[in-house]
């Protein structure tokens, strides 16, 4: 374990709409407010997802068919070849209550809505760096 | 996909109590703490659940039997009709480890504790507005 | 239902690595950062879990076969015996995207990444105090 700490500085509200990708919009949300390094939550709905499974270097992915609550979307900003990106992790029910998951893929495209947060650490420039055992770019405690 | 943002302000701690409800007792403590717009996490035990599932216009309802964990419940806070409201997602697991979830209904009750965060959005007041086409009382980016 | 709260202080984020234990880690991040109070989320991977269920004044544990991803671990630090001491509970999808959680124990091992972000409540000293109608370190609301 590797901890590295800052102020915190701003929180920002993001509305997503309605067939736009979960990932590519959270990822411009940090771009357009400029958080280079912080936390995420995101609750709202998916017409349909595609997460991943993280397995012997690469990701697995599965895909999910909706309509689907998002009951949870969680994960972080760091900077990965100098622009703010999102790792994020999403819970996803169905109409029966049950419940898939995974790391967030493309391919997860928002029903009537997506609404984020996030929480920015202040002046701190976290970075993700390619690591050659797992073939994941990790997140770097190394601060800039 | 549309921002806002803010200056962060506090954090509120709060006890939720055996036989108290969920929902309630959220947005009671953001009434009574007076954050308008922010961010929410708990985590707790229930003696049951009832979760809903957005579907064409309305939300189905499903009833889970407990006792469960609260494995995750996540979500926002913002001003309904002039008071602070909360939308949360729940995701739940029983004595398998199995996990239900959804949007979080009046009807889970509280077990043994819950334990809830809120982080407030300083000076930043956003809105619930009742959207036509999806008869949904979505988050407006309008700062007022 | 009873609340609290402080101004908000540092945010702190940090790597767990391969074969670490979770809570362990999390305990440690708390200790070394010295986050008496405060909120946390994490996600990653894990090779395999131990998660707990509370019922009648116990936790029944079950333990899940890896690899899985954590879809979301989320939680709070007070202090419990005088040390800062995490609460956490946690979602775990497999290969198919099947998701399962509760409460998370000793034996959480980490997989190929952990990525932890604690958020401080400044001056805010909360504990926990053994409740004897249900045998848990409650989180107490009175501030010290």
């Amino acid at each position: 374990m590797e901890l590295t700490q800052s102020k915190l500085g701003r929180i920002v509200f993001a509305r997503l709409y309605e067939d736009e990708d979960l990932l590519e919009n959270i990822n411009l949300a940090a771009n357009q407010s400029n958080v280079k390094t912080g936390m995420l939550t995101l609750i709202g709905t998916l017409k349909h997802a595609t997460v991943g499974f993280y397995r012997e270097g690469k990701y697995e992915t599965t895909h999910i068919d909706g309509p689907l609550e998002i009951v949870s979307c969680i994960g972080n900003i760091s900077l990965k070849e100098g622009k703010p990106f999102a790792h994020a992790h999403i819970a996803l029910s169905d109409e029966k209550g049950e419940v898939k998951g995974g790391h967030v893929m493309q391919g997860c495209i928002i029903g009537a809505t997506g609404e984020l947060v996030l929480i920015e650490a202040k002046d701190l420039h976290l970075n993700r760096k390619l690591d050659e055992k797992t073939n994941l770019s990790l997140l770097s405690m190394e601060k800039q």
